[in-house]
Parts: structure tokens; sequence; C-alpha cells
């Protein structure tokens, strides 16, 4: 047995850690895990970034990504945007601080939300390389420096060095890291994928991409204008905890706690605060600073038990079921899709989302491996791609429980591209890496609900497509028995071959119009064969919105 | 489009924010997600506190548990242990202060790593129900007292009140909180569970739980000795990065690079350095305060090309093959069981890591749906039940790799368990609730290997089993079909009945002489049927320790 040891003895040893020693350690939790994936985790945050920064200043954003090697597993990478810039005071912190930013304590929707991204890749560079990040900047007051920031982990500081004037053009930021332990690969995890469904999420954005041989690629934009940014939100009174509660009343400035409710959520009008003092009394006239956990707590109750109009859904700003469609036309270019965009729905009893979806069939859809077709599901959160730890996200579990083979879909063997946002104020990510939307029972069914609108919507597309496969393969057996019978019937009979086999065509076109092109059309796998009158193979006609 | 804004408006609103504000906004991060998850996850949190304080003073732990309903999805968790206790000016910091701890900066084993789970649970316990967590405390030196611990968020700094003195009997700690938006449930995913796998892992630690209708459940331990303390070892130079090299280097007293190597890292002899000494040259003898990275990169690039002992197998404790079967023996009690304990392995070039497995078959392993049986897999990490993400955890992999009809075991429909420990002085988690772990290549293939080697050692049990349920159930259809035609045959012929039926009867049990009982052993289900001469059935003598 051990000697004993006693609890003086231990706690000797008791440390408080910083948050940037802990993912120093522990940098696999924000998805610095594995060559590839450390590579498009850098690019990601970065990219993500940028284009925050220019919805935030009304910019539409042109952003231009080079990627070098600079050694085995080694590669710098370098992303400038034309954002507003970052004023020289605070470019140490909004890179190399984990947990500072501008945007946590917002209830806003934005893609980063954490204040983790940028000053991860700082962590990252400066432990797999020993390097600094470089930075570069211009704002629209005239600030123009360059300087190499890395983090002080043991308390969570920048360091900033080398402040120099720069003539950058314009607005905006660069940064160029290098950074060890990755690798470029063209994958389906891979940087490239990853920037090209950055386009697909963001059609307002034009990307340049420059990979490790030097090739460009330039994602050009489909849409001219700004989303407008999100406004920031008074919450909805369903969605707020006990202990949200209290805080917000706490810090409130009202003079009563009816007022505090008014002032503090959204829907709250003086007609609902009549509805709660049935149940929470007097109550509703102390003082806010002065509610208790038991007070707030009936408050809430009375709040369940309350019937709210729905959240507002200008609070959330999905890409929108234009833009998705064009966008899809000009990345992937299918032959047919439908595009889904939901309504507002809430998942904790009050944060809103909204759900759009799509499903894409035919041209660039799906992935060709080999000579074979297969399908594959395009994941994104607040237009972010979403490339890693697909089995436990929410997308994912809801395609699943899709029975696809129901709307002729076969997501093993076609050439099929599902899409879905989930855009919200909040997204509740299973991990800090941010790769996964947690299985909320509310997401998982409205994302299948908008995949099973989209499915139908190319449903009869797609049963017209395959009655046409099969229609044309039975014709053209046939026609090949044909044939040799045209020929013997002319050998035992002594009729004309000619006449026999003009016959005999016409027998069969009776019976496959359509793929013999009898029937005024071509035999280019039109999708007219399912009588629904639907104009089969035009993306634009069909592919009407629902659900609005 | 929007108004543009500029840069420094948009950093008007800059913010740094504590680690306790980010996981209570992120609190699904740490486990709590989903109402049976999260109870589970409180369990989980402080268990593991009490087994690692109890082994880390070298007490053999008993815990007491106790999970009460107080209201709808509200529960209250005592637990209390008889390790060392709490000195009373660390209480606030040790529960109350995230990534606060002893263990974070050891390289050392233990179960928890990270100093967030028991601040966590307070985290939780204030932001679901708005009260403390009570906590009492006796150490050796004879302080006893009682207090109520929560955090200041904002701050991620305790705030402890009420303290009064205690009686509590012995050495130990208690801690009693309430928590909202939790569930307790009998499932494969439940405390109950949760605490069987523990007791599983751990047959030194006696526990006691009270479930909350009052039935009480103690799992008695089935060792008596203490696991010996893991100590903290010096990291082996195989699995150091460059910043790693540079940091111990800076931080060194040595005089020379050489002797800070020796004095630094495990295996490091004067001989090694003669060798290092031919790829880096004078480096060596500069003062390690005067490494630079590219010295540190050359250094651990001479280092990787050595060739060098394997890490010490006594850095790492693992269960040990007897005590995993006397465990299994005890709470599982299966008919036949294989254990298998691997040589310890390195992942990340240089950390080490020991798996064990075992398969078990029959008794009470797996798991039973209805009627019918299912086999499970129970995951391990340092002996800490891993319950959720299962998907995404090496362990998972691993196991869905392994063909295991090639050992005639089928997990869709045998009363088979998995069971598999990975234990390490750094357990690369997926995620800070560390429910998974990352699936390393080095890692997954260790453990297919180690269930591959357990599942040889049963297969010959369970081939023997299957086939002797085969040739009972052929013996059985004959016997039917020829009971009838013994009695058709003394009709017809005359002959007498008994005659013929003991005829038969010899004939039959000529060619099934196991089912039949005529090789004087009974039809018990014994498994000598393989030709093997193994003796199925007695787990003790045929669960042999493979690679040792």
């Amino acid at each position: 047995m051990s000697e004993e040891r006693k609890a003086n003895e231990i706690f000797a040893e008791f440390k408080e850690h910083s948050i940037a020693e802990f993912f120093k350690k522990n940098r696999q939790m924000l998805g610095y895990a594995g060559v590839v994936r450390s590579l498009v985790t850098v690019v990601h945050e970065y990219i993500t970034n940028s284009i925050d920064a220019c919805e935030e200043a009304g910019i539409l954003p042109d952003i231009t990504i080079r990627v070098t090697q600079t050694g085995e597993n080694k590669y710098s990478v370098y992303v400038r945007d034309n954002g507003p810039g970052i004023p020289k005071k605070f470019i140490g912190r909004a890179l190399a601080t984990i947990l500072a930013g501008t945007k946590f304590h917002r209830y806003v929707q934005q893609r980063g939300q954490q204040g983790i991204g940028a000053a991860g890749c700082t962590l990252f560079a400066q432990t797999s390389t020993g390097k600094p990040v470089h930075a570069e900047s211009a704002t629209a007051d005239g600030e123009r420096y360059s300087c190499s920031v890395s983090i002080d982990t043991l308390r969570n500081k920048p360091v900033v060095t080398d402040f120099t004037d720069s003539s950058m053009a314009g607005t905006g930021l660069a940064v160029e890291a290098e950074f060890a332990q990755v690798k470029y690969e063209n994958s389906d995890h891979g940087v490239y994928e990853y920037i090209k469904r950055t386009a697909l999420a963001n059609p307002h954005a034009q990307i340049a991409f420059t990979d490790p041989t030097g090739k460009e690629y330039t994602f050009m934009r489909a849409v001219d204008t700004v989303p407008e940014m999100p406004k920031p939100t008074k919450p909805h009174p369903m969605g707020v905890a006990v202990n949200d509660m209290l805080e917000f009343a706490h810090k409130s400035d009202s003079r009563k706690v009816s007022s505090f409710l008014i002032d503090t959520f959204a829907r709250v009008t003086s007609g609902k605060v009549g509805e709660l003092r049935e149940a929470t009394g007097e109550m509703l006239d102390k003082s806010p600073r002065g509610l208790t956990w038991a007070d707030a707590e009936a408050l809430v109750g009375a709040i369940k038990k309350a019937k709210w109009m729905a959240p507002d859904a200008s609070v959330i700003r999905a890409i929108g079921a234009e833009r998705i469609k064009l966008a899809l036309k000009n990345i992937l270019n299918p032959d047919f899709m439908h595009v889904v965009e939901r309504k507002p729905q809430l998942f904790y009893g009050g944060v809103p989302f909204i759900v759009e979806a799509a499903v894409a069939y035919g041209g660039g859809a799906g992935r060709r491996v080999e000579d074979e077709y297969e399908g594959n599901v395009l994941r994104f959160a607040n237009r972010v791609p979403l490339l890693f730890d697909s089995g436990s996200c929410a997308i994912t579990v809801a395609a699943r429980s899709v029975q696809w083979k129901r709307y002729g879909i076969d997501l093993d063997s076609q050439a099929v591209s599902v899409f879905v946002n989930v855009s919200s104020v909040y997204i509740p990510y299973s991990g800090v890496g941010k790769e996964a939307i947690a299985q909320e029972d509310e997401i998982v069914e409205e994302i299948k609900l908008a995949l099973m609108d989209a499915a139908r919507g190319v449903q009869h597309y797609i049963r017209g497509r395959q009655q046409m496969g099969a229609e044309t393969s039975k014709y053209k057996t046939i026609s090949r028995y044909a044939k040799q019978l045209s020929k013997d019937v002319s050998t035992l009979t002594g009729a004309d071959q000619r006449d026999v086999e003009k016959r005999r065509e016409e027998l069969i076109a009776k019976h496959y119009p359509t793929a013999s092109g009898k029937d005024g059309r071509g035999d280019g796998g039109d999708a007219d064969g399912d009588g629904d009158g639907a104009e089969g193979g035009d993306a634009d006609e069909e592919g009407e919105q629902e659900g609005q």
C-alpha cells in the first residue's frame, strides 16, 4: 500500500491556470487534431472572422487566401480582408487573448461567438513553429500598421512587438502565420472544400484562393448586396432561465419588475404584464434589484404558462432561398434543385432559429468517387461550413432519419447534394471546436421537416429521370432483339427487310414513345415522363420556396 | 445595404471574459446537455474527484452517494468520501474556480486532469437552482468545517460563506448540491449504470448508492489494496514537441543542454547524449536558458531519429488483468471471460499508454432487451466510465473494426460485454466534457489488437457452446422423429417396442455423444466439444493474461 499523504501536502501543489495554458495542452478541443483538420481549422477561424468583420461594418467581403508549403507538414497561411480593420490598441487582444472580443456578450447572430478563434490560431502557430503571427491593418481613421503578435500563455495576455508603419491600401486586416503539424490535402475535408462551401453559403463574398501548388481559384460573388447586419435583439421571455432572469433584474435600471420586463424582453407588453400579475401578484411592483431566486423562479414559471408571440424573425438572418439558389447554381450548377426556407422555430423554450435546406441533383452535385457518384450532406451553422464530427451533429442525425428512398433519392449512388444551414443568435455547438450542432430535439426535428420538404420538391423530377432511365434501357434491349428478329422474319418470309424493320420500329415506338424520341422530344433525359406537367431540368423555375 | 460602421465603433464593445462566463453560456461543452446526461455528469465529476483524492492519499476509497428528487426535474446529489479532505483555505478554489487544482500541471496519470470538474458542478448548481454547493470536510490535521461555496462567474473566483464547525468523523469531503434540468433514469446512460461501471474499473473502491426511490445498492470492494499512486514521471523524449523542449530548457537550472536533457527526460543517458551530439554538435554545450527555437527544433529532430527505450511502464497504472477478472466476476459474473493486458505503447510519438481489454460471455454480461440479449461495449479512460459520445470515441471505432463473427461473437444477439480501459498520463479527450477519446491512429490500432487478443481467448469457448447448441438441437429433433419411428417399426414388424427404442437410442448416441450425455458428461453446456482440451466455463483458469 502507498504511504498515506495528508491534505496539506497534496494541496501544497495547488495552482490556478490560464485558459491559454489549458488550450495549449488540449489543442484538439479547438479543432487542432490531425494534420489535415488542423490546417482547415486555421483557415476557418480567419475566414469566419473576416466575413463577420465585413458584415459588421456593412462592407461586401473580398477575401484573399494563400496557403504556401514551407517544409514537411509545415505551411504558411495568409488571409487578407477588406473589412474595417482593427484599431492599433486592440490588435493584441483581438488576435492573442483567448475569450476576448466584441461578440461573446451580444445577443446577436454572428458566425464567431466565442472569442477563441483567432487567438487559438496564434496559440497553435507559436506552439508548433515558435513564430508569432504577423498582422497588418488599416482602419478608416487612417491607422496603418503592421506588427507581430503572440500570447503569453501563463497569463493569457498578448505580446505585441515590431510595430511598423504600413502602406496597406483601403481598410482591412491581413494575417500571416506559419504552422507545423499540418497538411494540405485535396479531399472532402480539406481547405479547398472548406472555402468552396464557404462561398456556397456566403454568395455575397468574393474569395480568391491560391493553393500550395500555386493554382488560383476565384469564387465570384453571386449577389451584390451585403446581408443586413442582424440587430442585437432583446431576448424572448420563453428562452430565459431563472438565473438569467435574476441576472438581468439585478443589472436593471427599471423602477419596478413590471417595467423591467417590458424594457428587457421582446414581446412583453403591458397587457402581458397584466396576465403575469394574476400569477405572480405584488412581486411585479418590487424593485428588480431586490428580486430573489424564488421570485425569479415564480416569474419564469408564470412566463412559461402564458402564451407568447413567436420571436421576431428579423432577429435572425438566414441566407434566403433566392440567394441559396444563386449560390448553388454558381458553385454546383445542378440539373435540378429545390430550396426550402422554413419559418423561425424555438429551442431551449425560447431561442429562435431558422433552418434552410436544399436538395440539388445532377451537375456538380454530390461526390464523384472514381466512376460512381454518391450523395453528400453539406452542413452549415450561421453560414459556416461544418466539415468534421459529422456523426454527432444534429444535421447528420436529421438527414439520416429521412427516408430518402421514398422520394426516389439514394444518397449512396446518386449525384445529390443535401444542403442545410441552421441560423440562430445562439448555435448550441457540442464542443469548443464548433464542428457539430448539439442534438437538441427541436433542432433535429425541424431540420428533418425541412429536408422532407426539399426532398418532396425534387421527387417528381428524380422519379421522372429514373422512369426515363428504365424506359430507355428497356427500349434499347428490345430494339437489340428486334433487329435480329426483323432480319430473320425477312429471311423466312422473303419480305423486304427495310419494310419489316420500319414496321417493327413503329410498333416499339408506340410502346416507348419517349425513349424512342417519337414523342417529338429528344432522348436527353428530360423528366416529363412523370405526368405532372413539371418542366424538369430548370432549376430556377421548379425550385420555388416553401414554408414562407 | 447596411450603413458602414468604423473599426473604432465596433471595438468600443470589446471585452474580455472569464472562463466561468464562457462555460456558464456553453455548459453543454462540459457535459451538461440533456436532463439524464447532466445528472450523470454531476455524479461523474464528484466520484472521479473522490477516488483520485483517496488514491493520492493512499486510502482505500469508501464512497457514499445519494440522489434525492426535490422537484420536477430537480434533484439533490450528495457524495461523501473518506479521502484526505480539503484544507479550509483551499475549499473555495477547489470547488469553485475553473482551471484550478493540483493535477493540471503534473505529468502523472489521474482520472481528472483538467481542474474543471467540481467547479463545473458548482456552476451548474448555481445557474440551475440559484443555490450554492454545501461542503463539509475534515483533514488529518484536525480541521473540521462546513461551508457554502459558489462562483463569482464574472471573475472566476470562489465565494465561500457560512463557515461553521463540523463534527465529521474521520477525514474526507462531503458535498451536497441541488440541480434543476436533470432527471434520474434507469438506463444504460443513467447514474446507476455509471456507478456500476465505476465499481467495475475500480475494484478497490467500495461504493454505496441510494437511488431516488430509496433503494440502496452496495458495490463491495473486490480487492483490498490501494493501487500504488502513479509517480509523477519524467517525460519521454519522443513525446516532446519543439515548444515543450524550449519551455523545459528555459526553466531549467542545468548548466548545459546535455545535462538538462539527462535531468529532464526519461531514458536519456550520457551515452544517448553522445549519439545526439553527432547530429547537433556544440549546441549541447550551450546553456539551456539560451536555447533558440531553431536549436530546439534541431534537437527534437535528432531525438526523433535516435532509437530509444520505450517509456517505463511503471509510470502508468493500468487496472491489472487479475483485478479486472475479479471485478468482472464480482459485478457481471459471466460464464466465461478472457482478459488481456497489453504492453505500453506510445502515441503523439512519445506519450505512453496501456490498453486493457476483456470479453465476458454469458451470466450478467451484455444487455438484456426484453427477452433477447445483445452485446455492449464498456469504455473506460483511466478507469473512468465513458457513457456518452460513443460514436466519436477511439474505443468504439476500434471495436467496430474488429470482425467479431470470425471469433464466433455476435454483438447483436449474444450476452457479451466488451471491456476496454485506456490508461495514460495524458488521455487525449476529444472534448472538454471528456466523454470520448480522440481517434489517434496508434490508440485505435492498439485497442483493436487488444480486442482481437481477447476475442481469440473466448472463441473456443463460444464456438464450443454454439456447436453444443447445434448438436443438442439436432439430437432433440432426431429423437422426436425416432420415437415415433420406433413405435411404427414395432407395430409393423411386431418386434418389442422397448428393444427397438433402445437400439435406436444407441444409434443416435453414437452420432451425438455429447448431447445425448453418452460421453460420460452432462448436457450442461460445457464447452469441451472444440477439441482443444480447454476447460470452458472456468473464468479464472482460462482467462490467462497475454502480452505481459
